[in-house]
């Protein structure tokens, strides 16, 4: 029998279609081809990019090799960061100019690995230019949020295959984004308690067959709600609505969480293509919007294969189908 | 300058991303590659598909050939239609079991031809037959709504080629249906008319540039804030928030709309994949939840073609980037 599932978090349903449950097998996706030539995101290549933005490097001048990670403006950018943010209407209808900021993080500078490939120590360095970005764009009182995100393989949206994250600042709070904070805050309203520390504690405490995998400061788990067969959020046991507030420690052991997370998705799914997307609370402004909370709010990543397409059941009704329970994606992801 | 775009109707942004501006031949997308080869869903077939529950035949026995079109469970459906609605909770999530309808809508016999290329009398049973089930399917007090879609081509999600379309009735009105009924609620009670009439005035009265065609009974132009590159809306002139309440003249109309504009979209895109989605109010029932309005609603149809892929962005922001800005493809969709 098929369930309906309602995600806690945003109060989207989703169907888990039992009675096509799908294994590993049964998924065909787009291998993600790598070619062997360089590319413009190769160390040696810094040239062929806009100037960076931000580096971290172990030798060199800014813009030339001997970097580890490097982030610079999108060069094909959807939003552009240069003006003042300007609305308008055409007859009924709202619009602003596009200003935001539009960022690649290139993860390393060699073209052959991925970042579940890299070390520990360099996985942290990602994360670094993640806080350092975050942190930079949010004094710009211009932009209300910045959207970090990644797309792995053709069939997740990437165009270019050298491993990269990409970050989106925009002038206005997402939707989804505003979902989530007004479902913590009216949680938080009526109960006193943030409902992913409730969320974590069920899962780790109570049950225990959507967990993949917990340590001291995080925990992986496939959610009730899943909207994507094999999706895995990694969420910090640490109450902070802000990716920006992690300790060094705690980074370090969110890289080591990472790294063994994607590991296990490439081992069981077979490298399939994936996004994942961190779910951060808004800048702090000082006049912020009615519904935009940021205090009762709870950072996590969401990770999310893509070996299923989005037809025109998800596009018209805002539910998602998954033909893969979180409980055998999870079992199956522990045990890899 | 990329621009940042409301929609009026779910109160959703997207990025409308001149800089990136596409041209129908910079998309590329799988093309819709048909075997020739007879499928289960053919003429002569009707032994290896679930007994009809509806079609508009012209000869023969039910479940026998002869037939234009036939309508029948989904051998794989998401939802199942035995038993009572059940709900429950694990913790602190919230479900029901999968009770539902899943059907699919055969829209012609002959695997060589697509909905675009049947005659404007064969489009008309098409439509007829998602009038007939929407009825049937609304007596049935266990579900709240029924949507009506169609998948055309693989990048749209569709895995059977033999031209269809496919509904499912879910015992929960979807959340995209609910904002939308939102929206059309606040805009009556504040101004005492339909968003959408208004809407239809605008774009046909005081702007002309992303209208595509206009006739006696419906309009169809690219919205305002169109999600995907050359996305479409037929909308029609006369209020009514149910498919269902088309007369036979108007549903004869809509059938030429609906071949006209599919003509152009193949045309221009040379055969691209899309979705469509009705998008009506949910049944009637005597006790609504409080925000399901249904009279202030409007009823159309929403066809995107799928040339750009979600990724990580739209994902977790629920706001999309569109490469095409809608008054580019109403010039191009007018000019076919």
């Amino acid at each position: 029998m098929p369930e309906l599932r309602k995600d806690p978090f945003t109060d989207r349903w989703v169907i888990i279609a039992t009675d096509r449950a799908k294994r590993p097998s049964d998924f065909r996706f787009s291998a993600s081809e790598k070619g062997k030539e360089e590319c413009v995101f190769c160390g040696g290549h810094e040239n062929e990019t806009p100037p960076e933005v931000f580096a971290i490097r172990t030798a060199g001048e800014p813009n030339a090799p001997g970097w580890d990670v490097r982030v610079f403006p999108n060069m094909y950018p959807a939003l552009r960061t240069e003006g003042d943010i300007d609305g308008g209407n055409v007859g009924m209808c709202d619009m602003m100019n596009g200003i935001g900021a539009h960022e690649v993080i290139v993860e390393t500078p060699d073209h052959s690995k991925e970042l579940v490939d890299l070390d520990v120590v360099d996985i942290k360095k990602v994360l670094v230019a993640y806080r350092e970005r975050i942190n930079d764009l949010g004094r710009d009182v211009r932009f209300k949020y910045v959207l970090v995100f990644k797309n792995h393989g053709k069939d997740a949206g990437a165009s270019l295959q050298h491993s990269h994250s990409q970050l989106i600042a925009t002038p206005i709070t997402p939707k989804r984004v505003k979902e989530e904070l007004q479902v913590a805050r009216e949680y938080h309203e009526s109960r006193g308690r943030c409902v992913f520390c409730d969320y974590i504690e069920q899962e780790t405490r109570l049950f225990g067959d959507r967990l993949i995998r917990e340590d001291e400061n995080f925990v992986a788990l496939a959610p009730f709600a899943s909207s994507f067969p094999f999706e895995v959020w990694i969420l910090p046991k640490r109450h902070s609505p802000y990716f920006v507030s992690m300790s060094d420690e705690e980074m370090e052991g969110f890289a080591v969480m990472l790294k063994d997370v994607l590991n296990r998705i490439r081992v069981v799914l077979n490298d399939p293509p994936f996004n994942y997307v961190l779910h951060i609370a808004p800048f702090r402004r000082p006049k912020a919007d009615c519904c935009e909370t940021r205090e009762e709010y709870h950072w996590h990543l969401e990770i999310t294969p893509r070996m299923t397409k989005l037809a025109g059941f998800e596009l018209g009704s805002g539910f998602n189908i998954n033909p893969t329970p979180p409980e055998i994606a999870a079992e199956m992801l522990r045990g890899a």
